[in-house]
């Protein structure tokens, strides 16, 4: 969302938005959009600004008029050659170059927009290209100077980069990762080895077909024979001239996957591989000429986290990933519903990017919440894609649709940077770690200040649920203080079992496990919400939002807030914040009552959001409306529609004689 | 399940076990196998009984047997490939013929164990079988003796067929079918057509590629250009000599679909295509020589019901499908979890499986059961495949583990054979019209029974929730009490939403659309779910049940419970059925405890459902637990798996201009 100060300036010339935001083909559709309660256009400029609406329109056509881009409807390419167009696709990206670096420096959010855009085409030439510069290059350029040559090779495409971290039986559990690098101060070289094929590299992006050099993660052994923990090198896995493996590097494809097959996920093995000394990443601690390791951090265990790096900028990529699988499918679901029948929208809502920064407490917050902020969009966008699949009935489950791409694309973000359920326990340990300033009634507060709220702890664990009628619940304040008393009542709780569980003599390991399912996940996923309403509440409220757009806005806060809040309705009653029939009704019926105040912006609302009919791919969902039209042309085109097959022989000559074969049986 | 009554019988020889079911292979599966608190093979007779045990391994060892069901791994099969794969797959189960007539004769229930043991090895073949046996060969065969030479042809596969009711811009409302069949007097002809390409048959299984010949629903007009209502016709479609369209009739493939891409789904336009006379099926009524319409039923709503049959048997075998792909899907990720880490199984558990008679009332009941079992066991096989895979983590996304096929084959069950929610509606409403003898007092019952806890109505209303610790809740005593007092509940709140609506001056149609959500909805859920669970207490608590099974039994059985009570949670407390903390709490602690009792015996619960390696075709999932070798092992066939991609020079050679095309944007 773009800063509302510069909302009334955003938003104010009305000419301005027809030449950036064309008008929709006349169709189905125009009864929809005709009842609608407010301009599409003018949300749409409030939302991106007329900047980035101008950046983006500029990405979708390139893609569009570029033959290389172009759709194939009905031909079944094979994997090898979606790997094959994809890689093509992503040299083309270094083509067009969308932003170079002073365009970057001067909004380093536009990054964040054209990986976006490109992603709405397809995920798979957009992730390859982002592993390559920002997986593969940006941990080598958090690494030190030494690397500049590198970067340009990598800028220029000269080399092609993988970050290989995970192994064949390890995951999420990165500690225990066992290839290994040992110093050989003869040679001055590091000498990789992966101890087995349970060691291998795995699940390794770029890696299946492409890259020529990988960030590989191994542990650290010099010459006396001590183990330093856990650290980072760069590997050069195959030829740049021929790509044909480099000696001892034995490299492969992992074969197909759920979606996202344009991508070569890749393993590899190394067998006493040498690479030289400065292909250490020293970010964690180096090792001498003389092979002597020297860290500025003293313990390993931090050592492992500096060596490890953010992670944090990749949850939040895949927040905004989530959150544009949310509305491809909410396009293309909503207008096939507004012409097939009656539908009422959910919610769109989108969560402002963060950029990383190191200071401690920043980082902190930072990490908590996006340890929380990827489960909540990446289970919310797979869920969505789900639901929309189904409200389409039949034709949502052909293939040239595209919702069953978007799930399965969208599938692997509820795995990749770390399993949802392990994430949201790292919340919850964040909020968990208020607990003693909370007790002692010492005053806190966090730099983004999502956890002050915990300042009022004891105050809003009295709290109650107040409203005495529906129409009292149609303002996110309502959901919005529930949630408040909610966090508040499931940090206590949590608390209370974490304390309960040690008492009965527990490990640690143990108690903390047994505090997840009802408490400590529970309390993650509230306060992710929380904080998601409070933000949108903030935003939809701001005086300076055009009162033309500030009604249908409200509303969304207001739905998104209670359907959010009415899972957690048994929560509210048991702990006593909700009683009698009432409270429960209200809640239902204000959310049902926002549906039908809503349904007759949801085409808007989707209009404001979809990207243009070539990006979104999918004939029910065209701006048009006309979905048997589109469809139709589509399947005609299906090489091999109308053909006789193949193989109709098998029917009509070589009959089958039954029973031929149950005596063999 | 088998009849308790044969039980002791069915498991009382413990040597013969042994030949029935062989021991799985030694691997790291064997220490949770030993901690099992059950013998797999008795669970494995008790639930099956020996003589299904023994024609399941029959079809199991044919297909593992054959090569032409050998598995490709790694081979990328394209959609054309697979469609003439499945071809060849289902004429071979004529060759097998598993099933004679006597057979079928002696225990109907066979069908079912041979449609789902061929479905668990691909629901395609299988699929297409159906369609061609059962829902073109059946409807034809209960139209009346007129199809008697037809259906000779169909059981020996000399012609092939599919069932053509769904048009490109109606499915679910089949009232809206707009194919016209026109009786001609002069050549006693019907002659068929399709008004435009919206009305194009459309969705029809087995039609793409290969059907000869359809039943397809027209609406009936007679000579005198009487409207006479929607009727279904047999008509060729291909020439059974060449596989050919026959004149008149547009005929073709429909496109990849998200799973299920080995069966040709297709699309149909008739333009004056003459059929005999005796080609319609007379079942709601006929026509004379002279063109007159004669029908038993009068009333042309009830020659509709009487025109489509029954949908139950359809929506029974998705029950059936849908809880086979549960097993699928949980043999693999538990065994995966067992080895990878620690896991809580979910529950399992089977519906008995009904086969359709006339009798009205039986048929109401039936009905009402099918059109909710459908939507409980889709929707929980789809969330389960997805958890599933998620709980696999990466490796749960590699298509050779398979959780994405089980999940997107199983995709459709949620909405073919009437959609999810709109069937829902047929349960709330078969529940709500019992509510004139619940206010009367008057008694009645069901012929299954499943309604008659609404005689007790008035009293269970005033039901609470008394357990008073966790240990009193681990029977599924205590769920099923709570849900006879939720469905009672959810009727009652139905029933007077559903006055107030039609109060407030709302047509039938639109009162009825309110109370969906939060009220008839849930009411329909609950009340499947109660019937449910009320059969599978009884089952678990019969004192026939051997005693070395019966603690695990009623282990699953209070899971279960509890686990599917805890949805409705706020329903409790809203109602006024559980109070204070405590009660959700006891729930809670109950459903977390009984899946710590549960999680040594989860290995040996997938080993009582799982089938052969073979068939489950999954390395994770194998028997062994060995699953990183039998990953390993697969990713190394994968064709090219380190081959150098055939684009290298794109790399190599043709490098990258940066920037080149930006000044085309």
């Amino acid at each position: 969302m773009a800063s509302t100060q510069n909302l009334k300036e955003a938003t104010g010339n009305h000419s301005s938005w027809e030449s950036l935001l064309p008008d929709f083909p006349k169709g189905p559709l125009c009864k929809y959009r005709k009842k609608a309660s407010f301009n599409w256009k003018e949300m749409a400029v409030l939302l991106d600004g007329k900047d980035i609406i101008q950046f983006k329109n500029k990405i979708f056509s390139a893609l569009e008029s570029d033959p290389l881009f172009a759709h194939h409807p009905g031909e079944d390419l094979s994997r090898e050659k979606y790997q094959e167009l994809t890689f093509l696709r992503c040299k083309r990206l270094f083509e067009y170059d969308f932003l170079t670096q002073q365009e970057i420096a001067e909004n380093p959010l536009k990054i964040f927009h054209m990986v976006l855009c490109i992603g709405m085409y397809d995920w798979s030439p957009c992730i390859q290209y982002m592993l390559h510069c920002g997986a593969f290059g940006g941990t080598l350029l958090s690494a030190s100077g030494r690397f500049a040559d590198i970067m340009e090779q990598i800028y220029g495409m000269k080399i092609f980069g993988c970050f290989a971290l995970t192994e064949l039986s390890h995951g999420t559990n990165t500690k225990g990762i066992r290839t290994t690098a040992t110093f050989d101060h003869n040679t001055q070289e590091f000498i990789i080895n992966t101890p087995d094929f349970e060691a291998a590299k795995f699940w390794v992006g770029n890696m299946g077909k492409h890259a020529t050099h990988a960030v590989v993660y191994a542990q650290l052994y010099t010459p006396d024979g001590q183990y330093q923990g856990l650290h980072s090198f760069l590997v050069q896995i195959r030829d740049t001239k021929t790509l044909l493996p480099i000696p001892g590097v034995m490299v492969g494809d992992i074969g197909k996957k759920l979606g996202q097959n344009g991508l070569d996920n890749g393993f590899a093995m190394f067998h006493n591989v040498r690479i030289p000394k400065e292909n250490i990443l020293n970010i964690a601690g180096d090792v001498t000429a003389e092979g002597k390791y020297s860290s500025s951090v003293k313990d390993v265990k931090e050592r492992f986290s500096a060596a490890l790096g953010s992670l944090s900028s990749g949850r939040i990529a895949i927040t905004a990933v989530s959150m544009t699988n949310l509305k491809l499918a909410l396009s293309i679901a909503i207008r096939f519903s507004a012409v097939r029948r009656q539908f009422g929208p959910t919610d769109d809502e989108e969560i402002p990017v963060l950029e990383y920064q190191t200071q401690a407490d920043l980082g902190r917050e930072i990490h908590a919440l996006s340890a929380a902020s990827k489960p909540l969009t990446s289970w919310t966008a797979q869920q969505a894609a789900q639901e929309c699949r189904e409200a389409c009935g039949g034709h949502g489950y052909l293939a040239m649709n595209r919702l069953g791409e978007i799930r399965n694309d969208n599938d692997p973000n509820c795995t990749y940077e770390g399993d949802n359920n392990v994430l949201l326990q790292q919340t919850s340990n964040y909020l968990m770690s208020w607990m003693d300033c909370i007790r002692d009634k010492v005053p806190f507060e966090s730099p983004f200040g999502t956890i002050n709220v915990l300042q009022d702890y004891h105050d809003i664990l009295g709290w109650k649920f107040t409203p005495i009628s529906v129409e009292d619940c149609m303002d996110s304040s309502v959901p919005l203080a529930a949630y408040k008393w909610l966090v508040c009542y499931l940090l206590r709780e949590s608390d209370l079992k974490l304390s309960k569980e040690k008492q009965s003599g527990r490990s640690d390991f143990e108690a903390k496990n047994n505090c997840q399912v009802y408490y400590c996940r529970s309390l993650a996923i509230a306060f992710i919400e929380q904080t998601v309403l409070q933000r949108y509440h903030d935003y939809t409220h701001d005086p300076n939002i055009p009162s033309t757009l500030q009604p249908v806005l409200k509303n969304l806060s207001a739905l998104y807030g209670l359907w959010s809040l009415s899972k957690h309705l048994a929560v509210l009653y048991q702990g006593g914040y909700a009683s009698g029939e009432q409270a429960g009704r209200f809640i239902q019926n204000a959310i049902l009552e926002l549906c039908y105040r809503l349904k007759d912006d949801a085409v808007a609302l989707v209009d404001v959001f979809a990207p243009p009919d070539f990006i979104l791919n999918s004939p029910i969902g065209k701006a048009n409306g006309e979905l048997y039209k589109n469809m139709w042309g589509e399947i005609l085109q299906g090489s091999k529609a109308l053909n006789r097959p193949s193989w109709w022989a098998e029917f009509c000559i070589n009959r089958p004689v039954k029973g031929r074969l149950r005596s063999k049986l």
